[in-house]
């Protein structure tokens, strides 16, 4: 069986037909699929800005223009990682507990046929969909977090469960090994000065966008590695992670922050050699973007996460050769 | 003590200042005062475009442009009518009863001064809110409710409380007089044969679009006095009763729908003489407006509102005298 | 076999999932199938602005939001009318030619197949490849053509194929029953005047737009269904037919145009009892639209086509028991 | 010598070279000239939203898509009327007086060469400018002023020269036939009781918003043609005469106005046999308009400012001969 | 009397209610405040793209989004610093003499009760009447202006009183420390070889854009604290000082500009530890902003103001233990 | 004979007249001048979005801000250089070899009056045009190639002339000096492993995006001069070399590129010195645009163009003397 690849484009527009990521088939056969993109159009968890519903299907309108070869990597996408859109998730909006109960099965269902799944958020509040399902199939799992946020708030205007809260609520439900997890790029105003230390009390390292500015890209790379080491990992990118120059669409901007070069070469330093399970891309929200930006951020990125699984398997293959 | 009127604009340009109601003062004081407006920036009741939160400050930045006395009416409003800006109910997003909770905490004391309140929304779902504190001071009332939905489907996702659902939870809920209430200008494709016999069935009067556009505002707005007769009158008004071409912004518009001119008479030709308790104005969602004419459109039917209680004092004055 | 009908919304948001045509099932398979959406994303026969190869991917977000019961003519669509989306023809920009071989090839295949064709614009050149489809399959057919532009220019700018000229061809290569067909609507300044000989001495009966204001929409129905009487008919809808206040979104505006409810009526009052036989919605530009109003009022006219196919049917099958 | 006549389209794109109205020629020379387009940036007359200065580039640049003949009126505008654009009057934001001066030296230019002008606003300040060039040449003339707002206010904020004003301080200068001269359309919120009484103390008639829409537009235009009878008229439209769904980009909309084709009767009916002297089309606000519509109905209204001209200059040949 | 601070977000959504800075209390009262926010939402002096009166609403808006902690700084701002909003000052648009005399006017009343204002233009000729203020109350100050532009060309199409001569003006009256004050960002077009010339004329110091580009921040921050040593400084920003991708909704945006990170770095390295006395924050223009990027951007730098001074405020504090 | 200068904006708003570019005149005459800018508003080859046929007027719009001063490179440009706006070609939509052929001859008489050419786009597609003019002038010439493209695929979707595929093309036609041309910035996923290879085998060298990054702009700059060396040099800049924050206005954005301040110090350092026959900007979207940032990105580049060529002139005249 051949992999599934996007529809080529040499005898079709690339504006045309049906919306999916990168035009990959629409299936929910999972025979022979490494990875599968998965909308998750949830919004209830918001705190701000609100409209996060319609990331997933923004985010695939710019993924019509990524094309397949990663030059930078030198990697031929879909000849190592056979990849399929499966949709969204049926979410119900305002009922979170609800719609944590629909992410996790559509997700077991793709981890326990060993595929990787890649979420489209949808605020962040999705994660712990996620997570929940990672702990049943995989266990627990180590955690690259890339935001602008920690989200450990234990809660939110009284509430558990909102997209300020995901992780604290997952370490507390033992789905995250926080000895080899790590946020990435946080900053802005914070509500106190132990927002940090939740966070660090919590066992999560901690890089602040200050020490990312002031440390660069690469030696970051490297701690990230070093926290990660061999676990299994879930890497969850926000993309207020992003300065708001570069993603405008979002729901908690904060200026400061990291052009997607960084981002690019942050992700191919951190992640080539780790063992990546889970993947999400959250918070894009099209009714703040500004000539799809934001999407074509968000989309660009998922390529690399692709592009990563990709040559991580091509490394296995060639190690094993 | 005076009335309270709009700060004047003849010493400051209306772009100046706090954007409360047409510049009306803040306060929480509510002695001598006929009118409060309050904002209830609630979305989440909402099934498909959302950002209604932001609809109560869209609203009041659009009101600087009103200026205070009504030709068409020949009235003066603050004359009659002394009116504060209340500020906002603190909603929790994601969380619908403690919102309800909140509402109905901020309407009973504005109720239980005699005072008429004009609610911005926000979704649809925030008037189950309203009439639950109407009910708890001053009883069941009768209901004009101009919109393009019916809002009485049973449930909606499996959800009993969303912005389909408030006034079968209302009238199940014993809150509303349904011999005395009626909803005008119901259309767009329905769910199915049955849309309409629901509303019927739980003792609504409907008029739809259609029936709107043949017989016209003269005749439906006798039809509406008849209704309502001398029952308090809660008049609810979702902003998609009007075209998309009149109001862009809002969260699942219908064509075929009204312009601001034919809402305006039909407001002043069914209102005056009635006994009007309170009003809302919702669904406004200024994320999809464009030129901001769906707040101009939502602030001048509010105008009209405050219009219409001025007159009926006045003509109430004028009977004694 | 069961009809082919929207995906369920009891239990899935509509912002949920693949964004085809009302949630219907994309498909290739034509067993009981009667209608078919088909989008034709060319825009190479513009003149003025350009992009509309993005209509209909906005007509299909907007088409979300469309539930399945037409009250006003009180009809079960999809009871009648077995309806897919067969995704887009693989047109070529910048090649009219080679774009037309495929609209006709893909057309003929679903007109063999008795399934009636709804053609998402693209810009109005497209009508000529489907009338060579129906020419070559059904014959020369009568043709009501709403547009503010007779688009029967011999040339334009020295060419003959592009969005002004797709009649004056389609008559030249016998595709159209001159004497039961019209357009309506027409309006705007001329380029001589000529413009308006030239279609009437073409055979087809010209309703200016000031015809249209005058006389009425129920005359004109009259007129239309007099004209085209029992002959099989293609109807194609230019959205500059419409106001621009109610269509921003398209590439040649001209004011003094037409409401939805307007058009609505139209459709309704002149089609019902027609032979319709193929339908298209052309010239929707989003790059030009606002709060999505275009992309709403295009998918609500063609929810209309839907409602008079099943209208049709339904009689039919009335008039057989 | 030739008239001055748009470059001809059928051998070069309309979006193609210099944005002239129309693409008219752009010429300082006032020879064989009937009428001159002449744009008047300034906006430091606004007391509200601003941003008029880019008026006149937004209307010339929808003017690109006018073609050349009026069908309705069947009138070949340019064999009829030689036009040219005369350019932006160098007017000094900031500056009331100074611009004011230039404008009217500008206007002195043309009105002694016989050429009607048709000014582009720019705020309604700039009418004074114009009155006041017209009261030096040809005298004081009759007024047509369609508009939601009088602008006969005595003074706004404490100043006797902003777009409120302009209308008092002309008839104050003798600038205005008050007897023959007349304001259509006024409506919206007033200061007081006293706004209308105003513009009628000073001598003008004043048909409101109301009467328009219950008299009708054939009524009114009689109106008009009766009020102005022979004396030379300059007619100024102030854009927000229109609903804001029509035309959005505009400095204080007033919701239930009027649509194009209301505005293009009203005027056909209105002026066709009046002595037109000088026409201006203003308010125009580009940073708030959506889809280009309020420049395409600008550009729409002043094509049949132009066709009336060349319609009266028709029945005049024809008269004579 | 307790710190003025922040509404508290922990149960009230940061969205909902009145739109002051931070959300900050609104009042006039001044006892045991240290810093008020003050809009000036005044635009006449514009002489490209204008309707920064808007401004102000746009910057709270944004506001609503800052927290209270700065972690880089690791400071409480609120425990150092109690701050207010003190609305709006009643700029006259079209008269700016009269609307400096106000600015004035308001700004002594502050400066007076040892206040320091955060001004909110506005465009930049409002920093002239901060300055008069400053000069009559402090007397003549440092100043330390980040922009694009000197704007000290000493007339503007003949005026003496726009956005671009302010600091022309303050230094013939007597209210700049020129020995002491600096201008760092300057770029763009010059409208000839003596821009600079003039500026370093009338003795200020000149960091262009490209030194800054070339030097870096922190040598660039030394320069400024050595150049303005121990005198009372304003502030002045001009949000053109950053890059048209961090800020678009500016009225003449420069390209080959700065980040928001470099110039949160650029004003804590250089601002900790001199005697702020007054800033202000201009240009900023909504109608071109996208996503609000520079309404964030605006209110964030502002948060980076409130930071440093109560930074310098804890300093002094724990110097004196 | 004077040079030809931009219209002076001392005595008249920027905003005002005619538009231009920077508000040169606009002539056919070619006596003294030195270098023209040349609309070409062509987009029939765009492969993905469109609507570049608007680039020109955008930039030309933006152009407007611009002064006369560099004062970077210390130059007066018009001092040394003559420029005017020579108008549009008038290309033909949806016929690239009529189109080509008006380019070709409007270029054709530039270049034998010795004017170098600056052409604003219009998509990549034009460059065909322009490579021909010049060879059948010039001759063969070098090319430096600022893109994220390589744009030598060899067919796009089976057609050989679209934005994909001029310089293949050129190449083929002997317009290119492929030993002295390079193309710089090339980045995003590509088609296959092949893209960059089938450019090295034309002969080109390439220079990707993450080279660029690598090894920063002095080096690259140095890179280029190289190349080139004293060959007659042909610059095409398209504006997707920038990264979408800067320049979201465009075709086929990709992520991970360049500031506008590392633009223009890579032209500035690798042209000057440089033999410059000829320039393009293409593009330019403007319809995806947000703030005109795009637009203003485009012509403040174009400036840099001019002051290069300015410099350079001036360095030859100092030389001499």
């Amino acid at each position: 069986m051949e992999n599934y690849r996007p529809k080529d484009g040499s005898n079709s527009p690339r504006f045309c037909g049906n919306r999916t990521f990168m035009r990959l088939t629409e299936t929910k056969e999972l025979e022979n699929v490494n990875v599968a993109i998965l909308g998750v159009p949830f919004d209830t968890g918001t705190t701000y800005r609100t409209g996060q519903r319609l990331g997933p299907s923004s985010i695939r309108e710019a993924s019509l223009l990524l094309r397949l070869y990663n030059h930078d990597l030198d990697v031929d996408i879909f000849k190592y990682c056979s990849a399929i859109d499966y949709g969204d998730v049926s979410v119900i909006p305002g009922d979170i507990h609800e719609s944590y109960a629909r992410m996790k099965n559509e997700l077991v269902s793709l981890l326990e046929a060993n595929v990787i799944p890649i979420c489209l958020g949808g605020d962040h509040s999705i994660s712990l969909g996620e997570l929940r399902a990672l702990k049943d199939t995989i266990g627990p799992v180590a955690m690259v977090h890339f935001d602008s946020h920690t989200d450990t708030w234990d809660t939110t205007m009284g509430l558990k469960y909102t997209h300020a809260n995901p992780f604290v609520r997952a370490i507390e439900e033992g789905c995250i090994l926080t000895d080899h997890s790590i946020q990435v790029g946080i900053r802005g105003p914070g509500v106190s000065k132990d927002d940090l230390s939740v966070s660090r009390n919590l066992g999560l390292e901690v890089i602040t966008g200050s020490d990312l500015h002031n440390k660069g890209v690469q030696e970051v790379a490297q701690i990230i590695k070093n926290r990660v080491g061999d676990a299994p990992v879930f890497i969850t990118f926000d993309i207020d992670f992003l300065d708001p120059a570069y993603a405008p669409g979002t729901g908690t901007p904060e200026i400061g922050g990291f052009t997607t070069w960084e981002a690019m070469q942050l992700l191919r330093e951190s992640l080539i050699g780790l063992n990546c399970v889970a993947f999400d891309m959250v918070e894009v929200l099209p009714t703040y973007d500004s000539g799809e930006i934001t999407a074509y951020a968000a989309s660009g990125l998922i390529f690399e996460f692709l592009s990563i699984i990709a040559y991580n398997k091509k490394m296995e293959l060639e190690e094993k050769a």
